[in-house]
């Protein structure tokens, strides 16, 4: 842990002299990073260009998915590690031309509990929240919801079918997400994605100001 | 690891000499574990007495829903662990009246990944899959899929909202969790719970009858 601590401010050093904004995308399974990583990389591609590095324990199905949209990505498969760390990231980081890249999103495993404790050397952890996984999540995942720096609530488009009590969620999201940034959208119909872009935008913007 | 599989292997002689059918279920956060099992339980109320062992990181709120219920449970908190283990399930189990039991179900901690590595002494192991997380799972998390006895697709009710691939899940699930018998059901609604319900009580007769 210590060993990973170190390497992931290696990471955050290399990814900064490369002028890259890096996100560390974590969720449940199924709570839809790659969809929202795809329709992000999609919607940015005339202003920003996005890389992605992928990890699972089996299958490569995500980073075809994204591959098929025409989307740098490198895949990790981790057997049965339940997390990225950041020597994976460093080693797989390699292979992507990051000089051609604007933005890095590393695709976590789906899990809500593993991945809270390793640092990958990135700017942003983003934490997804569907809308059909109930609002309680927050409460029983504190120390990943705690230490996002966005918290995204995803697939609103099911909200209602789902019976998804919105107000009590956001309200457990201030409670343990703290410092979080909060956005609400639905990936697969486009509605509320425009301000996450925009806020993408800024953040790298603002990044490389201070890097200045 | 070694120490959990000898006391699992404990917890399972234990169980048996109360004649207990002991289930373990697992899933990603959200799958809607604690209502299959409160729906589950109030529907064999009439037959058989469920008694339930609940792990999360924080919180109490499920235990607290299925006590609401009427149901027996006991809480375990694990803090920052990603699942429960044979020494905590044998410490909870002691907190019931397994004599005023017929089965015992213990819901995991929400995670695809770190429970298939812990037998908890349970003699059904049972993985949900909802339709909202998408068909591919079982291939994404194949240690899990595998070891199941057991895997029930939850939330039909909203599969056409998540536009969610059946054939496809079952090809996946017949793929990855060979020997596990597959039921889909929405807790919600009550659709498909009288397979799963009888299934139940046969695998407790038959259980039962092996050890007479």
């Amino acid at each position: 842990m210590e060993k990973n601590a170190l390497l992931a401010e290696r990471n955050r050093g290399f990814f900064r002299a490369k002028k890259l904004l890096v996100l560390n995308v974590v969720s449940s399974p199924g709570s839809g990073k790659t969809t929202f990583i795809r329709e992000s990389a999609a919607r940015l591609a005339k202003t920003l260009r996005v890389g992605v590095i992928v990890g699972d324990l089996a299958t490569d199905n995500d980073a075809a998915k994204l591959r098929s949209a025409g989307i740098p990505v490198v895949q990790i498969t981790t057997g049965t590690v339940c997390h990225l760390d950041a020597d994976m990231v460093s080693k797989a980081a390699r292979q992507l031309d990051l000089d051609q890249l604007d933005v890095l999103v590393i695709e976590n495993v789906g899990n809500l509990v593993c991945p809270a404790d390793y640092d990958l050397g990135e700017d942003l952890r983003v934490v997804l929240l569907s809308t059909t996984e109930g609002e309680d999540k927050p409460l029983k995942y504190p120390p990943m919801f705690h230490s996002a720096n966005v918290a995204v609530v995803t697939k609103s488009d099911l909200a209602a079918a789902a019976g998804f009590d919105r107000e009590q969620a956001l309200a457990n999201l201030r409670r343990v997400s703290h410092h979080a940034e909060v956005f609400e959208l639905s990936a697969r119909t486009g509605e509320g994605m425009q301000p996450w872009l925009d806020y993408l935008k800024k953040q790298r913007t603002d990044a490389n100001h201070a890097r200045a």
